[in-house]
C-alpha cells in the first residue's frame, strides 16, 4: 500500500507549521514539490526550508514537478480551472504509479489550508475514487493566510453572532453580500474593494503576511483606499508578484463589535 | 512594561499547536485559564496538558479563573455577549493589574483560532484603547474547528472560485445564503440543519473534532439528518456537553466540484 500526505504548512511562516504537521514531514519518503508562476522560486524555496528546517534524521527524496498552468484570460473560470485540476490530476497519477513506491508515503505540501482555495485534495479524492490507483491518504490542517492576516492586525473576523464570508475578487465586484458584515478576499487581481468604496467599511489589507516582507494597512476604506492601491502596485512591481488578502467589516458602533 | 500572548492551541487535537504557539508557550510567567459550563473540565485539562506538554525547563504559574457566564435564554444574543464580554474586561482588567507583574509575560490559551468566534482579542483591545493599563500584546493563529473538521473529512470547504460562509445555527435558521454554496455551520444548539433539509446539500457533520472522542458522520443531508440528530443526542448526553460543527455543500455535478 502506498500514503499520501496532504499537508497544510501554513501561510508563509515556517512557525506556523503545526506538531501534527512536523511529526507528519517526518514519515514522508518522498515530497512533491509544485509551483508555478512568477511566485515559484519563494514559494519553491520556502516548501524546501520547512523541509529542512524539521526533517531530522531521516533519508527523503524531493521531486520538483513542473506544475501545469491555467490558461488565462478565458472568460469561463470555472471551466479553465477544471481543465488545470484535469491537468494535475494526469501528473499525480504519474507522480503515485512511478515516483511512489509500495509501502512508501509521499506527501504534498500546500501553502495556507488544504481546505481552502487549494485543489490538491479535489484532485487527490478523484484519483482515490477512479480506483486506478490504491493508496490511502491523509489531509493535516494549516494556519491559512486569512487567520495570518487576522492575528497581524489583531482583529476578530466575525462580528458578535455574525456570520463570515470568505470569497474572491471577482465575486465580490458583483456585490457586498447581503446581510452580511464581514467579508474575507482573497484572489484579488483587479482591486475589487474599489466596487464597495461607496460603503461604510473598515479595511485591513496584508500582503506576504508572515513572512519577512509583510506589508499590513489598516483604516476606514475611504481613507486608506489609495495607499492600498499604490503599496499594492509598488510591491507587485519589486517581487514580481503579489500575494495578498483583506478583510472588510460594516463600521458600527460599540466598543466590543 | 506588561505583555500579554493570545494564544490560539488549535481545536481538540494538542498536535494541532503550531511552532509559533510553542514557542510563545516557552516566554510565559503566567497562564490565564478561563473556562465555564459543562464542557469546563476537559477544556482546562486540554489546556494544562498542552501547557505541560511543550512548555520546557521554565517556571510559570498559572491562575484560573472563573469565567463569567452568559444569561441563556434571552432573546437579544448580541446583547448578552456584550453584556458578558463587559464583565470579562473587568475579570481581564483585574488580572492584568493584579496577576502580572511588570516586565512579565501573560497569556490567554484561546481554544481553535483567536479570530473566530471568540471574543478575547476584542477584551484586550478594549482594554487596550482604555489607556488604563500599558501592556502591548500579540495574537498568534491556531487550527480552528472548521479547518480539523474539513480535514478530517477531507473535503474542501469552498467550491472553485466560490464564496464560503461561516456562520451560527440562529443565522441559517432564517435562511441557507442566497448565492452561496457551502457554508459552515458553528454554535448550532438547535439543529439549525433541519430548516434547511429540503434543500439538495451534502453535510459533513463532526463533534469532538481532533479528540479521542470524535465523531464524523457525512452523506446527503436527507439521508444522514436523523441519524446525525441521534448521534448529536447521544453524545450530548454521554458527555454533558456537545462540540460539534458541519459543512453544508450544495450539490453540484462535475467529478472536481
Amino acid at each position: 500500500m502506498k500514503k499520501l500526505l496532504i499537508i497544510g504548512i501554513g501561510a508563509g511562516d515556517p512557525e506556523y507549521v503545526t506538531m501534527q504537521a512536523v511529526n507528519a514531514l517526518n514519515q514522508v519518503d518522498v515530497f512533491f514539490v509544485m509551483d508555478k508562476g512568477p511566485a515559484k522560486g519563494k514559494l519553491v524555496a520556502l516548501r524546501k526550508e520547512i523541509i529542512e528546517r524539521y526533517v531530522k534524521d531521516r533519508d527523503y527524496r524531493v521531486v520538483d514537478v513542473p506544475s501545469p498552468e491555467r490558461k488565462a484570460g478565458e472568460a469561463d473560470y470555472v471551466g479553465t480551472v477544471e481543465d488545470l485540476n484535469r491537468d494535475k490530476q494526469q501528473v499525480f497519477e504519474r507522480l503515485i504509479a512511478h515516483e511512489l513506491h509500495d509501502g512508501e508515503c509521499g506527501a504534498f505540501l500546500v501553502w495556507g489550508d488544504p481546505s481552502l482555495y487549494d485543489s490538491t485534495m479535489r484532485i487527490v479524492d478523484a484519483i482515490a475514487r477512479s480506483g486506478q490507483h490504491a493508496f490511502d491518504y491523509q489531509v493535516i490542517p494549516g494556519i491559512s493566510s486569512v487567520q495570518a492576516l487576522a492575528a497581524k492586525h489583531r482583529v476578530a473576523l466575525n462580528a458578535i453572532g455574525r456570520p463570515l464570508v470568505i470569497t474572491n475578487g471577482r465575486t465580490l465586484c458583483e456585490a457586498f453580500p447581503d446581510g452580511i458584515d464581514s467579508a474575507v478576499v482573497m484572489l484579488d487581481a483587479q482591486n475589487a474593494y474599489r466596487q464597495v468604496s461607496n460603503e461604510a467599511l473598515d479595511i485591513y489589507w496584508g500582503a506576504y503576511v508572515g513572512t519577512a516582507d509583510e506589508i499590513l494597512v489598516a483604516g476606514k476604506l475611504g481613507d486608506v483606499i489609495d495607499e492600498i492601491e499604490r503599496v499594492r502596485a509598488d510591491a507587485r512591481q519589486r517581487h514580481g508578484w503579489i500575494m495578498d488578502t483583506y478583510l472588510l467589516k460594516r463600521r458600527r458602533g460599540g466598543a466590543h463589535e
